[in-house]
């Protein structure tokens, strides 16, 4: 039987501001990983740490916005070296409006839902994107 | 602004065996909710349990299954009365073969996945399971 690596969960927020537009963001060219890409709001959940509480701690430190969970948007694999995330998207509001970024991200973007396919998400998350907005 | 219930975690498993068959049970008729309803194995998760640990357990209790998790299914909401569920689904492995049904389940059924769309789930399951199929 082969070995099989550990699943981890990681959540990620589909953030509507008060026009409905989506936010995303760009992780700096010095990002450990996929550095240039475009990228949604959220982490992984620490131990012990139930799902909400980690996408609303990750949304601040990442975004320093105040957010909302309204929905769930759906999941995805995705293959890590030591663990597989099951990664949860949720469709969350912004309540409060100024985004400030941290270290890890250099851009971002409000972007209308009908962009979002042409937002320059890539791989896995590109194709999870192109599903929830054939899907709504 | 509306008062917005709060989200907690639930897991579910498309269980498969050997030949890749999926387990559907079917809760009791004296179940609390839903009862005669066919279901997948699995429930919510308790505060500070990891997701994977709590649809092992889960799947444990109900089906007397000891069950690996190989991969991740999609993402549901489902409204329950004071509470939001989201309902993350993975796909399992059976790795020992004989179900023992708990008292919260009479019925149970290893289902060809080419039948599962007529397998009797209801609701918002029965939808999952189509766009599953559909996607797979």
């Amino acid at each position: 039987m082969p070995t099989i690596k550990p699943f981890a969960l990681a959540v990620k927020a589909l953030v509507a501001d008060e026009r409905g537009r989506i936010l995303a963001i760009r992780r700096s060219a010095e990002s450990n990983q996929f550095g240039g890409n475009w990228d949604l709001p959220g982490g992984k959940v620490d131990p012990g740490e139930s799902f909400d509480a980690a996408l609303l701690r990750e949304a601040a430190e990442e975004t320093g916005l105040d957010i909302a969970l309204t929905g769930v948007a759906g999941a995805i694999e995705y293959e890590c070296p030591t663990v597989r995330l099951a990664v949860l998207f949720m469709e969350a509001e912004a309540r409060s409006g100024q985004v400030r970024l941290s270290g890890e991200h250099d851009d971002y973007a409000w972007v209308e839902r009908s962009e979002l396919p042409e937002a320059g998400f890539a791989g896995q998350l590109r194709e999870f994107v192109l599903d929830y907005c054939r899907r709504r």
